[in-house]
């Protein structure tokens, strides 16, 4: 508790931000958008360094194709807006509205002031995929002859490679998690429910130099068969599977680990069954091949399919119900999607979660999930526990 | 860490959530929408009991104005959905989508098989306020002929009166917090960082029962002049203030209270400087005055006219830069807003906070903020820590 954030961690300077915000804009020209509206989430971090709770009163950077960024903010933020060194460098202005002001209006005549022909009312729009509807639908008011479409269709591109010190965040998140895991994975487990359990995994990622935990999935016995389970009241019991699911943000940025444990109660007889093991051993298989695979060049959808081909040559096909992993960075799920129908070759410096999964409904399930890097020549494997069944007392 | 989550706490049964859903059926009716299209958040849970992590698939209640609702999920998260109550009792029906469906033409098959007279294209759709960008959009373009508006215009009256069970849930929440605040205020503070103090708010605020933590703003010295101040590396010293701003969730319901303290090491000369009194009395008596003038019919910014009016009496108009509260319930933040322009008369059950600020730029502020429920007779104040200014050792 006594712990301090952020000691000797790598971060993104002011120089690095400026950058981004200039490419922004270059790209916001190119694809006819006349302004960028990004409201608070991973688009604001990525581009201004600016990470305030998410509430009702709008902050929005606008990053019109022309001209200087502003940063419209509710009057009660505008110190901490200050703060921020984009600011204190010029590069974005802060622009606070009062409680009575109608701050989509003040968005609407920066929108105006910043299109390419100022002259002409603007004709497109790029908002930020996570923006609340209420602000949506406001903005489309104020906004009524732009096209409104996704800010991720702009900067998809930017944001989807990782520069080395995003991996190097990525890469002490991964390593925290790793740890937590590691120490509720082998600690006591029968007796307690997956709600204490749970708890305790959260309090251990932030121990671990979590900024926060952001999600701890303990799936036992027939509940480890549904693979976003929210774990409740059930408690653990000896000669059953735990699916743990955790992760949590470091800097911002995500660390997203899954191992599946098998609890004895030091009882051999206890042990697990020889379906499961034929289950496990397929899906440690097919994890591993479809890490092999990757490397520049691939398509995303290919990691999928090598997963999935040796599942479904198994038997268990059906049961793996859904796509072998998600892009990874400022948000817990991002750009690439390792999914059928995605083929975006992949670039050094994606980041993703590799994590197969076999589920029997009402009996048990399994999965196993990692970090992976595309590196210049393959895979870099970000996690570092053991991909073998661990088989505890519990 | 090993405490029992829910234990003997008010919950929502089944019966109450078919309830409000044949309301909201009936109002989106009454209001001309041929469907209600609710995402993953506070209304979904309103409505459903369904609390599933906000992600990146698109899960979305549609209750269309005739015909049974529809809880459209992602197949992973199917077997979570179908052990949900409203599920259960077939109140609900749930509509899986495998990871290569388009769950926006799914939702909008739902809608035109809902509408009033399924023959036509819908008109009119609301979607929940916090609804994603990406989802809005997609919709919109799934539905083309639909205006889109906010659910709050069709449910606002619903959820802003708080039934018994839903007062019981804030109480919780309220004296959970204020346990932890009396805690921290009272416990060593001098030679820490902010963000160390706000680490032990968070872990505190779920030691003492709430489900989890959501903000804990520690604001000393200059900072406390910043009323969303993000808690960083400064150290706290002797002879400054500290505004203490801390809350979470506990069965959903949100807590949030703010006390201010003065640190003095001990040292009768680093107490409170009469300026920093003077501010304090003027707020104190600010918050009482506001808080007194709650009953049913009073307009809701009558409760800020009455806190402005004594703060710019004494001349701090200027430095109370916000609102004088927000209501609370499933969301942290939520109608009624006490802010001038809201005539909406409160009525009994309605909860909201209330916690007028004082802030001198680049050297000190103060905020005291309770939550209070209307009731029939007058205020219900829910936290019980004295509003006196806490002078402490630290």
């Amino acid at each position: 508790m006594t712990q301090a954030a952020g000691a000797g961690r790598p971060s993104i300077g002011a120089g690095r931000l400026a950058h981004r915000l200039s490419r922004a804009r270059h790209l916001a020209l190119e694809a006819g958008r006349d302004a960028l509206l990004v409201g608070v989430g991973a688009d604001l971090r990525y581009l201004s360094g600016y990470a305030p709770p998410p509430l009702e009163r709008l902050t929005m950077l606008v990053v019109p194709a022309h001209g200087r960024p502003s940063l419209v903010v509710p009057r009660l933020e505008a110190m901490a807006a200050r703060a921020i060194p984009v600011v204190e460098a010029e590069t974005v202005a802060v622009v606070p509205w009062d409680e009575t002001d109608d701050p989509f209006a003040l968005v609407a005549g920066l929108v105006e002031r910043g299109a390419p022909d100022g002259a002409r009312p603007p004709s497109a729009v790029a908002v930020s995929d996570r923006l609340w509807a209420t602000f949506v639908l406001h903005l489309q008011e104020a906004l009524p002859t732009a096209r409104f479409s996704l800010l991720s269709d702009v900067l998809r591109g930017e944001r989807i490679v990782k520069d080395p010190d995003e991996v190097d965040l990525l890469r002490a998140a991964a390593h925290a998690a790793d740890r937590a895991l590691e120490q509720v994975a082998h600690g006591r487990l029968i007796g307690r429910t997956e709600a204490d359990v749970s708890r305790e995994v959260r309090d251990r990622l932030v121990a671990e130099g979590h900024d926060e935990a952001s999600f701890a999935i303990v799936a036992s016995g027939p509940n480890s068969a549904s693979p976003h389970h929210e774990p409740a009241d059930r408690v653990i019991r000896a000669g059953e599977p735990i699916v743990l699911d955790i992760g949590g943000s470091l800097g911002g940025y995500g660390s997203d680990i899954t191992r599946t444990l098998w609890v004895t109660g030091g009882e051999p007889s206890r042990g697990p069954d020889p379906d499961f093991l034929a289950l496990y051993g397929v899906l440690r298989d097919a994890q591993a091949a479809a890490t092999r695979e990757v490397r520049p060049g691939v398509p995303a959808e290919h990691i999928d399919a090598v997963a999935r081909e040796i599942i479904t040559a198994a038997g268990y096909g059906g049961a793996f119900i859904h796509r072998t992993g998600h892009g990874i960075g400022l948000e817990e799920h991002e750009d690439p999607y390792l999914v059928a129908g995605n083929a975006t070759p992949l670039r050094a410096g994606m980041a993703f979660s590799i994590e197969p999964g076999i589920y029997l409904d009402g009996r048990y399930g399994a999965r196993i999930e990692d970090i992976v890097v595309c590196g210049e020549d393959g895979p870099i494997v970000l996690d570092a526990v053991t991909r073998d069944l661990l088989v505890v007392h519990g």
